[in-house]
């Protein structure tokens, strides 16, 4: 079984030089917040999650939530446990506002326990990521009333929250969603219907549930604008705040799925007897509204389980390179066997994971710092942070989640047949990793969601700013030594991410077909071009210290390395997807849907 | 659960345009066998994979093979009644010498088969895929006495073959082995030590399985030149070719796996108590060459199981993006729903997956008849056919096996949350891929037996010869209409793949760390230049075929513009790998294995 160890130098070195912690601790909403205070937040769970929630992830694989006849499903006993731990210490409120009992810490920290949780046991993990997702609803959205009733019972992890869209026959196209809800006359509403794909839709780690769930009411218009979101609780609430009957939500069955076992992902069925009791969360009709306020955060998170599971497996694949014998690499003594680690090949395989690695961390926390200052910064930057962030969503949500099955695929690759061995650990990381690039919006929805609205923000200008802030990096870095091939190969490739955007911006508005056939591959270029960048910028700021003085037993020297062998060696995947964007969608239906495949 | 339908019809056009059937079937070797006879062969074969072995692909995959603690391995039941239909059919004897009781049919043919098989159930077609490897070294390096007691019930299916090569500490570099062998007195030697990763080392399906195992004999020369090839019976066979008493040989255990759990992995022990008596294969000493004359055959056979798991995943993926309807495409009526093989996004997938597969079918197949070629084609050819053979098996096995991973976890994404979900099928497929790149050598080493030894044969002139031959496809398309821009394409990657390869005959053969550090992105940039030129040669036979007049009901129009959405799309690919070949090995090294990971 693989060991997880929190990667807090790297995580501290991030937050510090590519978020500006220090800076961003200065807002007055996180008054009484200093770096100490971060890390040691960041410390502590580490240890809580290396010691507690990572020696039972392989155990929550194997036996995994069980759904039983009459609805319940029981989650593994070590679960229970693991999660009595995590709401006795209140990490789930971490990141609130300490008006409703949170720790009033910025997102960026919560993403970083979230890296770590989702290294330790991405199973487990789901269940906090649903509710504070349902939380972040709530505030936003939710009347005085709901919040008083909820908010301090989901922020302290007593109750958890779910988020319920998906249907049998409305997936990636929400607005196709045929639940309903109809009202009772007293505030209160009836919902029916079924939804599908629900995490953690059913459990025994709380003693309540607290649905979202997507609905549409009587005569609302067709598609997304006549959807409305409703709070649907499991279980009754009274007035005195005690837990009352059962509603009428039942976990009809849950999937049986290649990874993340341990999360239940619960087929509900709402109002089969009476009709579910729920209430609206905002306006009628503005339930999307209401979605596309969480997304930044909720795809930003998906985007932080690719990081988090690449990071665990490649420490898998480290530790086993420098332990495993065999053959001799050039150099080493006559007669000796090498670690692994010393062959060139399996150096390429550690070095491109190690590369990848860097390059989520860091663009999953510089958006989530973009976050908090988009919600808690000046007044003047929130609008551009914010602009930022939804710039950056898809590209954190499909860049990190495309990358994570690369990494684990090569972690298993590193360990040879031991690795395709489900006992040594590394498959699982593979198998739980599938589901990233799909949920939460594939990674093609990412990408239609890239340049049918992201890209056109500002006719362009959002990118084009966001370009020349990476330009500033490859000039900054022209100069600095060990780092001019770097800066050379990031210029020729924000070179050929503009002459994409271009293209896009040309093409693809007059032409929807011309946009849709390239979103992926511009999606990708943006993503590895992005990476290369803030690699690039670590670089600099590793330089900056070396030049500065300071001390180093390698690590920073290795920022250097890192950046110069990704823009070297992987940058150049951009010219590939320039190609792709610039083909037009012609060859894509030049064969007819039925001739796609003839025996 | 997903169908599988055997795709005779790209079968053919490669059997008839890419490896020149009618004219190989002309050899005297395959007297007696026309294309009639060879469609017949795969047409009632692939009726018995899609009718018999694809229904129980699943169930061999959620029951798996069990091992018992008295050392029994158990096949599930429906498994055992495929195996008697394939056995009653005699389909393992197919391609062998009629000699021996085989079918005298191309090793070509037995590749097709061996696709087909792969495709409806590849835990089970490594059974029969292992004993044909053991047959071929019986044949090869097998004394008469050995040949007449063993090859008839092995050629039959009768009796099953293994190959014993890995042990704990002997992987990669085999090398390394300690198993001993300790000569009788009578000719036979007792042969002692574990063997790991040895499938099919022990089942229920055969009343004996005869095991090739390499040892070690009494005072041999370490490394590869001391090891020998022992045949060790799992049950002694009489004089009257009866089965006598068991041997000391014990299944001490299976491994637990993340996919082809139907195909039993073994830890076998032999000798623990008197010794397991077995008789050399070959010449003492001469184990490794013995190993080296199956390797193409073995090699190429697992390319195919890339090739195989591919093909019905994209069935999957093909028919359910014709059926699931998902939001409305372009152009597409107003209120309708499209089925998402309209979406471009799940075309460009698609269309991806397609290219790849038809040219992993044309590689491997093409590989196989030339290696029929080296066999039994007129004696001036052998040679070069043979030389031919040995540069594309690396590229046919790591290009293959590289490319399964891509597309059936391409297969996953089009099915989105389904294809998460085991019952729909394919991400079994996925699970069974991953072992693929890593056994039979892992793709690593193929790349190092690329760079370090078929690469320097005639010192390049092979690569040479085989640019040349892909040149002159570039050429000839370059004034097909609609071919353009694939020879254009095709023949700017063949610069790239040119310059390469000076690179490396210039830098690689002085400096053994450039080429290593090089191997893994020329083997790949070797294998998209190929898999583009093999397309271009089908598309060139399509053009010729349509312009001579033939009817077409979209199946030949394809093929053009497959090859074309490949080069343009996809070979872009080449330069990407370029950068990877000549960055040499520095960047690799520069940061010390201690800091690879530094928490």
């Amino acid at each position: 079984m693989s060991d997880y160890k929190a990667p807090l130098r790297d995580m501290a070195f991030v937050l510090e030089h590519l978020c500006d912690i220090d800076d961003l601790l200065e807002l007055s909403r996180f008054d009484g917040i200093d770096r100490d205070a971060v890390m040691g937040v960041l410390e502590e769970f580490g240890r809580f999650m290396s010691e507690v929630a990572a020696p039972i992830n392989a155990l929550g694989d194997e036996v995994g939530a069980i759904h039983h006849p009459d609805g319940r499903v029981v989650m593994p006993e070590e679960f229970q446990a693991l999660y009595q731990q995590y709401l006795a210490a209140g990490w789930g409120a971490v990141p609130f506002d300490p008006a409703y009992g949170g720790g009033g810490f910025p997102w960026v920290v919560n993403m970083a326990m979230h890296e770590m949780m989702n290294s330790a046991n991405m199973a487990f993990a789901m269940g906090p990521l649903l509710t504070q997702g349902a939380i972040d609803a709530l505030v936003h959205h939710g009347s005085e009333t709901l919040k008083e009733i909820y908010l301090a019972k989901m922020v302290s992890g007593e109750w958890s929250g779910t988020m319920n869209l998906t249907e049998p026959d409305a997936g990636s196209d929400v607005g196709a969603l045929r639940s309903k809800a109809e009202p009772v006359g007293d505030g209160s509403w009836r919902v029916s219907g079924t939804k599908i794909y629900i995490s953690f839709g059913e459990h025994d780690l709380t003693e309540n549930i607290v649905h979202l769930v997507l609905a549409r009411t009587p005569d609302s218009p067709p598609g997304t604008k006549g959807i409305s979101l409703f709070l649907v609780p499991k279980v009754m609430v009274n007035d005195d705040g005690s837990l009352g009957e059962p509603n009428d939500v039942t976990c009809v069955s849950i999937e049986h799925k290649m990874g993340i076992k341990a999360s239940p992902t619960c087929v509900l069925s709402f109002g089969e007897n009476d009709g579910a009791i729920g209430w609206l969360v905002g306006e009628e009709h503005q339930g999307m509204r209401a979605m596309f306020t969480m997304m930044n955060n909720a795809r930003l998170a998906v985007g932080n389980e690719g990081l988090g599971l690449s990071e665990v497996s490649q420490q898998a694949a480290v530790s086993y390179a420098q332990e495993r014998l065999q053959g001799r690499a050039p150099g080493a003594e006559k007669g000796t066997k090498s670690p692994i680690v010393d062959h060139a090949d399996v150096r390429r395989m550690l070095m491109t994971n190690k590369a990848r690695i860097e390059a989520m961390r860091a663009l999953v926390y510089y958006e989530a710092a973009v976050l908090d200052r988009s919600n808690y910064g000046p007044e003047p930057e929130r609008e551009a942070s914010h602009e930022l962030a939804e710039l950056l969503t898809p590209i954190a949500k499909a860049w990190c989640t495309d990358m994570v099955n690369e990494v684990t695929g090569t972690t298993i690759q590193v360990h040879g047949g031991m690795g395709f061995v489900e006992e040594t650990g590394v498959a699982q990381y593979y198998r739980d990793a599938k589901i990233t690039s799909i949920y939460e919006g594939t990674n093609g929805i990412q990408a239609m969601d890239l340049v049918g609205r992201k890209l056109p923000m500002r006719a362009g200008g959002v990118m084009t700013d966001f370009i020349a802030s990476m330009r500033g990096t490859a000039t900054e870095a022209a100069a600095v030594e060990g780092l001019a091939s770097t800066s050379e190969a990031l210029a020729a490739s924000l070179d050929t991410l503009e002459t994409a955007t271009n293209w896009l911006l040309e093409n693809g508005l007059t032409d929807i077909n011309n946009a849709l056939a390239a979103a992926t591959s511009f999606q990708r270029l943006f993503g590895v071009v992005t990476a290369g960048a803030l690699l690039c910028r670590s670089a600099l700021a590793a330089h900056g210290l070396l030049a500065g003085g300071a001390a180093d037993d390698g690590f920073l020297a290795a920022k250097i390395v890192t950046a110069r062998f990704f823009a070297e060696q992987l940058l150049p995947e951009a010219d590939l997807m320039l190609a792709q964007v610039t083909a037009g969608p012609d060859d894509l239906y030049a064969i007819a849907s039925d001739a796609l495949w003839m025996g």
